[in-house]
């Protein structure tokens, strides 16, 4: 399967009847990932049918408000529906202090386990990893303390091929597991048939990048190097370069130039400034750098391949 | 003028696509109230065309998520906007923690002055005042420390009475504000004519009572006893009287209860739970003890006369 990212929100600063501060839904393998959680996140995921119980582990990028005043609430709600499995946030240090003082003075403890991992590091770190996935920080550029998250597939089994192995009769069904993990096979007559020719190599490993918000900062490069989809923030275009550079925001340009740089397949862009009405423009500004660019749209689901 | 009371949110507990959690837009005199803030009020204001700027004293019942999560949205909000003017927040002894912590993490100061009143008396207290309006507190009882409010107009001054002043043309326009605010006149032959043939009597200072969230609670009657209008929270029916005892809410038939005791004018419900989809129940329970009802409706504004 493909990895699924849906689009709760993808607009700067201050929430507007239609358009919503940073979230992102990630489906990959076997998890369901929310990434930043701006204040309406939870009925974003109510209209587009996401079942909160998916969600186990959340990543706050930092501490501005766009990307996780909608925390607390979805914490809260959690509570009132119950929930009992374990939830996992990945956030700068001082979240857990924001939303357990919110949780002592309203007498709601949650009925669930919650773990906080507080990010301090200014380098990338392995923040999650099971036998399927891992997640590393992205450290970015911002006005304070602010990580990207890189998503990535492990390399997987290896596939059977099924036409060779039919050859063998005495190849049972308890030893495809041996081929999946590469073993050679060695038959009744001692003869040793090498794994290759029994299997097919595994599926490339997918990933995404996730880098919001942050000034064009090149030393990203090789974190985010060959990745499928590596979305980007562009709050501003270019005729705004100085105001990117004076708030620690990128432009289209920029966000482009990293793309390119870094040679991944596609660019997703969001994070738009509010006084740009047509989002057309970075589009436009991004494709004449990075053709494979395409615009974050709130409520859409792309498959990452 | 009669005052204007705009719901932007009546339900309880979470935010949904077409269900907002309490919030309240209410316009007195020369003063423009905002009166609790769920999640996404923010965008209720925008939604009902209420200009940011108007809010400066913001009172918040109590701590629970569905009453203030979206206060640091606006407060945010406000700075973004460049807001200069004070913003006054009348709420429980925490949510300035709370508030500052996220300010301080966010590293995002506001660019105006902001005061917090914080509440701790379990007693009735004036709480705002200036010539034309007073807000007192209403000690509620629920699982932690609430209070409503009670908005009261002022007595304003006596009316011109121009039939009967035209009849003196001695009286000149500048005489005018000693008789609205009660004097005699005493003509040049030394005559004196008394005030209440020359002015009527001021019309009634009109008075609002906010009551979220509470259990049936009869020690709040003295207070918002013949009030224009009173606001008591309903969040179930007569069906779940033993679920809204446990939690301390109140049904319909509980604040009807309330309304006809202290002989109110008007009872507005609201705070429903999400279980009820027909709230035509709420209104037929209340109205069967206290006919003149009405339902809280998000979007709709009230005079309140």
């Amino acid at each position: 399967m493909s990895l699924k990212l849906t689009i709760l929100g993808c607009h700067s600063a201050t929430p507007r009847v239609n358009a919503h501060p940073t979230s992102q839904f990630l489906e990959i393998k076997n998890h369901n990932f929310l990434i930043d959680c701006g204040e309406g996140t939870q009925v974003q995921l109510r209209k587009h049918s996401i079942k909160f119980s998916k969600i186990k582990h959340i990543f706050i990028s930092h501490l501005h408000g766009d990307h996780f005043f909608g925390l607390i609430g979805l914490i809260s709600t959690f509570r009132l529906l119950n929930r009992e499995t374990e939830l996992h946030i990945y956030a700068p240090k001082g979240l857990k202090e924001i939303i357990t003082l919110q949780l002592k003075l309203s007498n709601s403890w949650t009925s669930y386990p919650l773990y906080f991992h507080e990010l301090t590091s200014l380098k990338s770190k392995l923040i999650f990893e099971d036998s399927k996935v891992e997640v590393h920080t992205i450290p970015l550029n911002h006005r304070i303390y602010t990580n990207g998250f890189l998503f990535k597939e492990k390399l997987g089994e290896r596939k059977l091929n099924m036409t060779a192995i039919n050859k063998y009769p005495e190849i049972q069904i308890c030893d495809y597991q041996n081929l999946k993990i590469g073993r050679d096979y060695t038959l009744l007559n001692g003869n040793i048939i090498k794994n290759e020719v029994l299997t097919l190599a595994p599926s490339k490993p997918k990933s995404y990048a996730f880098c919001s918000d942050t000034s064009y900062f090149p030393e990203i490069l090789p974190i985010v190097k060959n990745v499928n989809c590596l979305y980007h923030e562009t709050t501003f275009l270019k005729d705004k370069e100085e105001l990117a550079e004076t708030t620690k925001h990128s432009t289209a340009e920029q966000a482009a130039s990293i793309a390119k740089q870094a040679h991944v397949e596609q660019l997703m862009i969001g994070h738009f400034s509010s006084r740009y009405k047509d989002k057309t423009n970075f589009l436009q500004e991004s494709k004449a750098i990075f053709p494979n660019t395409i615009l974050a749209e709130e409520g859409k689901t792309f498959e990452i391949t």
